[in-house]
């Protein structure tokens, strides 16, 4: 069902040094698939983090907060599926912790060192005995060419593994990039999505890299939706490891730019992957907003028309109800919006003019469009020059089956 | 379809004296069905109105509020269904006031004692010559039994037509109150919803009845939503025909408060029966929110919770995946809220008790309920004495069909 996404190929997922990956079949809440993940990182390594602003912020999401605020050295990452701890109150906490604790018994580091993430059903008791249980067959698999089976090991109602690299040269030096990402519903990451790992083998302090992941954060994850639900659990992740040539040590250095832009690809590879396969997906969609007073107001009238089950239906339909999106736009929240001042372009076609249908506008140049797996909505407010894109997807008979059916 | 709404019985539906109604078959969209309604008011009536607050506002809805503002009698509504005149700029302006004059000639009142109301399709020019040419056999029906066949001349993707009457006594008089509505998607009105008129026999003064329309709108229309979708055309009348025995003169009278509660009665009525009638609705919900700070807070939460696609799927499917639940109220936006104040209870099944699952819910419980037709979602916010309630559907694969379908 996804659109346009192929599976990653091992051969293109590029080891990262100073990064390891290990995964085991735990039975969190299936058996027999992969469900438990753990990332150890080199001791040069820096992480930094955003998280989802859910005020229902799941327990790994509290203890991940924590234990980065805590400005010691991150020396690993566990990641399980099946639960997702949230919704689960002190006990959960205590889980949360447990968790952490067993790994770092394992790995010889603090629990403070690590990093604990969750991802399935919400308000259901993590089962930590299995969870731990577990945890051997994971340490005992970590190596650095593990990305594919990491991203597999990460899936809850994703339809393919979603991972990417990047080589490039930045200031002379190969900087090694490679991330990985899950989600396919609840999916309106505020912040940044459940789940995004990235790791990079450059060496970054930790201020560069908290403002590197908010930049990529902003222009990836923070620009998409397919359900318009922010998960209690999203949380994106980079990692410098530090073990490769490239050193960025202030925001004014020559590799800076470049090294932020590289990352935000990366991360807008994997938000763009996400959509693509979102829930019963059959379109990829971008909304593009123009002439917008602020990036805040471009957002605002994309998500109001991404989110709009009226729109999201019409594209699965491949109908050109384009009414439909000026009615979205006008309902957006822009209070003082002129209606004569808007254009809609669909792709090459223009659609709405001043306002109202352009004259020459024919149907049949709408529905050709329509019939496209991706899609340009693309509005200009007339009301500044500021720009932003969110990428979404329809709304089809097969969302809905998945989400009546998830935890049968 | 349609969720516990049995369809009017025409020996229920009250004439309001002073009121009129007449339709026609003039061929909008499709021949062959009611399309278009002429109500006539007695020289004794005022009117009063609220509308969509979507910035793409439907040219009736313009038209409408300019005539209201102008001050003078209103004598005469005209509303056809098949196309919602939105998005069409200063033709569909024309149109509006063309069809106004038209219904004027006929009736031998002012062009600005019309108020016109379209609903249908946005974007598509008005086809204002088959309209004008309905309004003779509209206009030569006009009679005061006539409700029922006006509730069915002003379905679109209604399953079942929507009216309601009252007959209450008042400071020892008896008042007649007897509206219709139409509506089952494109339903989050703000303001008012496309479309509900209501007709009294009470006498009132314009801006006391203004004011009761507001009351009516916030407890009624304002407070539903199927889609969260607000349409560009939504619009609630209610009208005084002042050919009856009350006489409201004003606020302080003691007729004031039982005849604005009768009013809102007949307004929750028929908003609620909009819900019951949503696209693809297999469920009617209550999500009641309590304990917070202010109504507006209260109904924010509320409709983060009714709108969430995640819930309502859950809903569809009977499937108490209620951690879903918690995400949307995590997602609501109230910035401040403590999850551990948080209580949530399904009919009377306590499932998450100060933010975490109740130590004594089980799943069982939950089940139950979410199988019923009719279900309660009691929330406490832990935070004030605030409260509000908004009524909702479940989202069905049928949602999908009727709106991937809704043109051809």
């Amino acid at each position: 069902m996804a659109v346009n996404l192929q599976p990653p190929r091992r051969e293109d997922l590029l080891p990262v040094a100073g990064v390891e990956l290990g995964w085991a079949e735990a039975g969190i809440r299936k058996p027999g698939r992969k469900d438990l993940l753990v990332i150890r990182l080199a001791s040069t390594a820096v992480v930094a983090g955003v998280f989802t602003r859910n005020r229902f912020a799941a327990a790994p999401v509290l203890v991940c907060r924590e234990h980065l605020d805590d400005g010691g050295p991150i020396r690993a990452l566990v990641v399980n599926t099946g639960n997702a701890n949230a919704g689960t109150g002190a006990a959960g906490l205590a889980d949360a912790r447990a968790t952490c604790e067993a790994v770092g018994r394992l790995l010889g580091v603090a629990p403070q060192a690590v990093l604990p993430f969750s991802t399935g059903v919400i308000m259901e008791p993590l089962p930590v005995d299995r969870l731990v249980a577990g945890l051997p067959q994971a340490v005992s698999s970590l190596a650095a060419g593990h990305w594919l089976e990491a991203a597999e090991a990460i899936m809850t109602t994703d339809t393919l593994p979603k991972a990417v690299s990047r080589r490039v040269t930045i200031a002379g030096r190969e900087v090694t990039i490679t991330g990985i990402a899950k989600g396919a519903g609840m999916i309106r990451p505020n912040m940044a999505t459940m789940l995004g790992f990235v790791a990079m083998d450059a060496a970054v302090p930790r201020d560069i890299l908290q403002s590197m992941t908010l930049h990529a954060a902003d222009r990836s994850f923070n620009r998409i939706t397919v359900d318009g639900d922010t998960s209690t659990n999203d949380s994106f992740v980079i990692m410098a490891s530090g073990a490769g040539d490239l050193q960025v040590v202030k925001r004014t250095d020559a590799s800076f730019a470049p090294l932020q832009e590289a990352l935000t690809d990366v991360a807008r590879t994997l938000a763009q992957a996400i959509v693509r396969d979102g829930e019963g997906a059959t379109k990829f969609i971008e909304v593009r907003v123009d002439e917008a007073h602020s990036v805040g107001e471009a957002a605002q009238v994309a998500y109001a028309v991404a989110h709009s089950p009226l729109v999201k239906t019409a594209f699965f339909a491949s109908d050109p109800n384009l009414g439909r999106i000026l009615a979205a736009v006008g309902n957006a929240g822009v209070a003082d919006l002129d209606p004569a001042r808007v254009q809609l372009r669909l792709d090459d076609v223009w659609v709405v003019r001043d306002g109202g249908r352009h004259p020459e506008y024919r149907e049949a140049d709408g529905q050709r469009v329509m019939k496209q797996s991706e899609i340009l909505v693309h509005l200009q407010l007339g009301r500044g020059n500021e720009s932003t894109s969110v990428w979404t997807t329809d709304f089809s008979h097969d969302y809905v089956s998945i989400n009546a059916d998830y935890r049968s």
